[in-house]
This record gives C-alpha cells, structure tokens and sequence, in this order.
C-alpha cells in the first residue's frame, strides 16, 4: 500500500481524498491543515492534523500530496516539504515554472527525496501532448485552446475593481479558430483570434456599470488584448447559474510530412472535464504511484510529467501492459 | 549526430528516409535491402547496402530503423538484428507483442544493446493514451475506433478468394457510437456497433458475385461479426479512387469521479492523417532519438513507448522543456 499525506483542504485537496479510493494500492493516512483540524469536516474518516505536526509523520508517508495554489502556498510549502517528503504539486504559473523546479530540485535532493512538480492538465496532461506532437511533427505548429470554463485568475482581477462585489470569468475557445487548425492550415492566430471572455459581474448599488466595464475591457495583461463580453447580473443569478466546476481544452498539432512536406497530418487531444478540480486531483493520484515507485529505484531530485515513462503510473505488471495495453 | 540506418525500403523505409531530413540532429547513413542495392531507386541520395553487408556496419549506426512488416519480415529480422544494433520497430500483430516483446529482450539484452518495438500510432501512441487515461481514471471505459483508413489485413483477406484480383477495404468508425461515449455513457458496444468495413472488389469475368459477396460477409474474424457493403468496380476505378494511404483514429475515455462517482470526465485523443505510412515512420524516427539517448545512459533490453519518457524523444534541453512545453 502506498501511504499518501494530503497538504491542503481546499477542491484539490478534497478531490485527492475522494481519487484515492479509486486506487486500491493506496491508503490516504492523514490530512494536514493550516486550519484548526478540528474544524475540518472530511468527506472520508481520515485524520486530520494541524501543519504544525507534519515532521512527526515523515516516516509514515510515501508521497505527500501538496494541494496548495500555485499564486503563494505552493512556493513556500513546495521547497520546505520537498526535503521533508516525496511530493506532487500541480504548480501552474507557467512563467514561473522553470525557478520553481530549481528550488524543488535543490530542496529534494538535500532530503534525498523525489518531486514531480506542475502535475495536473496545462501544465500536466497537455504539456505531454505538446512535446509528442512536437517531436514526431517537426514541422508544424501546436494550437492550445483552453474551455469552455472558468479561469480563477480572471475572475480574481475583475473582483479586484471597486465596486464589484463578485464575478465569475468564462474562457471560451473560438469554434472557427479550432476548425481552422483541424482543416490542416496553420495560421498565426492573435490572442483575440483564439479565445472570447465572457465576464458575469455583481456591483455595489450605486456604481457606474459602464466605467466597471471599461475598467474589465482594458486591463492590461487579463483583458485588454481580447474580444470581452460583460454582463451584469444579481449575487443570486450568480450563484445559481455560474457556479460550475467544468472545464476543457484542446491541444491541435497540424503538421506535414512527406517529400515536399504537403501531407497533412493533425493530432488532437481534448478534454471535457464535468470537474476541473475532482480531474486534476485524478492526475496528482496517478502521479504520486509514479513518485512512490521512482523514489524506491532510488531518483532523487525534481522532475515533471515529461520526465515520467507513462508505466510508472500503473500498478500493472509489464506483461499485462503487453497483453491488454499496447 | 545521430547515425540512423534503414532496413527494407518500402512505404515506411520511406517515409523513415524523408522523416529523418526534418530531424536536423539525425543522419541517415544508409538503407539496407533484401533486393540488389544497385535497383533500389531512393528519394535521397543514400549508399544503398546488400542485407548480407549488414554485420560490417555494426559500429557505423547508432540505430537501425525496421521497417519490414509484423507478419513475417519483424518476427525473424528483429531478434535477428536486436544483438547487433540499437533498434526501432513498428511490431504491430497485438496478439504477438508479449512474445516478440521477450525474444526481442533477450537478444537485445545478449548483445548489450537497446530495442524498442511496436512503434506507431496503434500500437504506439494509442498504447500511450489508453494507459494515461486508465491510470487517471480507473472509473471509467477506453474506447477505440479506426479510421476511415484503409486496412491492409481485410484487404489482402479478400484478395485471398479465388476469383477476385483486387480489393480494398476501409475500416469505417460509426459516428453515432463515438457520439454516444462523448456524452459520457459508457455502452458495452459489440463489434458491429463500432465499425463498419466497406470493401471495393475487383473480380475475374464469369464469376459469380453473390457468390463473391456472401464469401466476404461471412469470412470468419474479419468480416462475419461485421456489417459490411461490398462494392465490385473495375481495376481502372479501383487504382483511380481507392489508392489513398489516410488513416486516422479515436481513443476515448469516458470516465467517472467524485463522491458518488456521477462527475463526467471525457479524454479524447484523435489522428487525421493524410498519409499513414509517412505519420508511423516519423513516429519511428522521433523514438530514434530516445533509444539512442537511453542506449548511451546505459540501458539494455527491449522496452515499449510506454517504458520511454517523454522527455527523451526530444533533443531539447530541461531548460527549454520547463521555458517553452511545459
């Protein structure tokens, strides 16, 4: 049985406890909490433990899966827990990745323990799919198209606004755009060409709903170099109506092969998450039975999803992969 | 550079031949035949060599791509040349794998040299995704539909009854079937409700074609758990219209998450491919690069893709995957 430590009770955290049922060579042993563990209310009967207490249980734990964000619990707890633990994080500030993965690197190799940092799906699943489409087209470009769903870090910046009570940001891919790519063209979209934002934004009374909107219109960096679509809507509509979990994306290599490099050749890779948070907490799972098995042939250090043989993720044996898998 | 060699110049040696011009790390040394090497007509200017010659280039190759074919050709050649060389393969007999899997392993292993077989999209790429999306969603059911592509193994199996001279035969997906797994149901299908094999016969004059059509529709393994149309043209028709080499293909996952397992989540991979041959051979060239890579870290065997991470398919440094793909 692989013993696994959750860090963090947030959807991630929650979605951990629950995928790990679904992994019968492995047992949740504990859930560790910046909180008071009393006031924890867990799903499963687990332990819950304050943070506080997390070295006792360096023994008692093969993987401790971090289930923090990547904006400030992950870069603080990745490098003090990686020397402690093995770990899984789904770290995904993309622009940052590259210095996370040193302080991870350095922090597990001093406690002679393994990290696979950025698990989930971008970074994660689609990452994967980049590079394999990458490597066997070599000429060609790769398309990623994220939604229909919610972006946290969107609909944070509009919550930013004086004045705005709450709100709720769509991502949506542009449907042409996709069919475009998949007819084996290869065009250099701009940001706008891509992707809409659909903003659904509750105001304090008395605000002027035409300066919020092109306060959302033109923010720099979030907003400004798309097509935004802003609705103003009650806290009730809000929370009825726009309270969903799902997500998706697509990653499209449209390539060409052959003497003149005419042919056409298009790899799609898509998902339709009914829960965002319950699918990443999937792959954090499936990873920490690659980390748990990883550190036993004795790696050390930090690694991502690209460095992982896919056979680390399963239990199975080499020949029921021969014989039910390939 | 990588010092790539080539054995058996059909459709896949080359598309090997032209796939290797795209890999600016990689050169092709030279093409191996059964045939007389002065006959062979290559698309690059490349020493052409008698298969007797083989044994001198041994210490001039870093790998050698087989391009033969699984039903004869693969079975004999591969262990055959897995003592001498670093080899790719594109083993492709399902039911064989496990078997060629171990002799390939134990000549490989004899001459302290490194193998990976069955590379290609399926097995191959599809493998790959079908364990990815098991390990992530253990609730759920993997699909896989073929096509519409050509299938050389129908097509020689009608080919095999007297009184016809030419066949092709399309594997066909049935749309309505791939519709109902991406709402995430999870059917049980039987064979007929996936596929539908469409055949173009050309037959002798005075044979009987009821006769011709009803051995077809019910030849056992290939057509008989089918429902399958069969057309009888003309040679002229058959070589005009029915000489495409596309393929392409579908793995679906429809799995289930949560607390009381109801969340949908739905994982497509999917090809379109204008050419299938010239698609599996840059498959082949870009798992070169990783059997080259592993070889010279000291790795001996035979391995499948589902042993190579991903990251050793590519000549990019940690730095450039964590800046750019990740």
């Amino acid at each position: 049985m692989i013993k696994i430590g959750i860090l963090g009770y947030g959807n991630i955290g929650k979605g951990v406890e629950i995928a790990i049922h679904q992994n019968p060579d492995m047992e949740l042993v504990a859930i560790f909490t910046r909180r008071n563990p009393k006031d924890l209310k867990t799903i499963t009967e687990t332990e819950t433990i304050s943070i506080s207490e997390i070295e006792k249980w360096k023994d008692n734990i093969d993987v401790l899966i971090l289930c923090g964000g990547s904006a400030t619990d992950l870069p603080e707890q990745g490098p003090q827990y990686a020397k402690m633990f093995n770990t899984i994080d789904s770290f995904d500030t993309h622009a940052k990745v590259f210095e996370y993965y040193n302080k991870m690197d350095k922090s597990a190799r001093r406690g002679q323990k393994l990290s696979i940092i950025s698990v989930g799906w971008d970074p994660g699943l689609f990452s994967i799919n980049r590079l394999y489409s990458e490597v066997i087209l070599p000429n060609g470009t790769t398309y990623t198209f994220w939604g229909k769903g919610v972006s946290q870090g969107h609909s944070d910046a509009i919550r930013r606004i004086p004045g705005v009570k709450n709100a709720i940001q769509y991502t949506i891919p542009i449907t042409t755009a996709m069919e475009k790519v998949r007819t084996g063209a290869t065009p250099d979209f701009n940001i706008r060409e891509k992707h809409i934002r659909e903003c659904f934004v509750v105001v304090e009374c008395d605000v002027d709903k035409k300066e919020i909107e092109e306060k959302i219109k033109t923010m720099p960096d979030y907003f400004e170099n798309y097509d935004t679509i802003v609705h103003f809507i009650s806290e009730e509509e809000l929370s009825k109506n726009h309270n969903t979990m799902s997500h998706g994306g697509f990653v499209i290599r449209s390539g060409k092969t052959g003497i003149n490099q005419v042919t056409k050749q298009i790899v799609e890779y898509s998902l339709k998450l009914d829960s965002n948070p319950e699918f990443t907490s999937s792959i954090l799972v499936a990873y920490a039975r690659a980390v748990y098995k990883l550190h036993k042939m004795g790696e050390i250090g930090a690694r991502t999803v690209l460095d992982i043989p896919p056979a680390m993720l399963t239990n199975r044996t080499q020949k029921e992969l021969l014989k039910t898998i390939i």
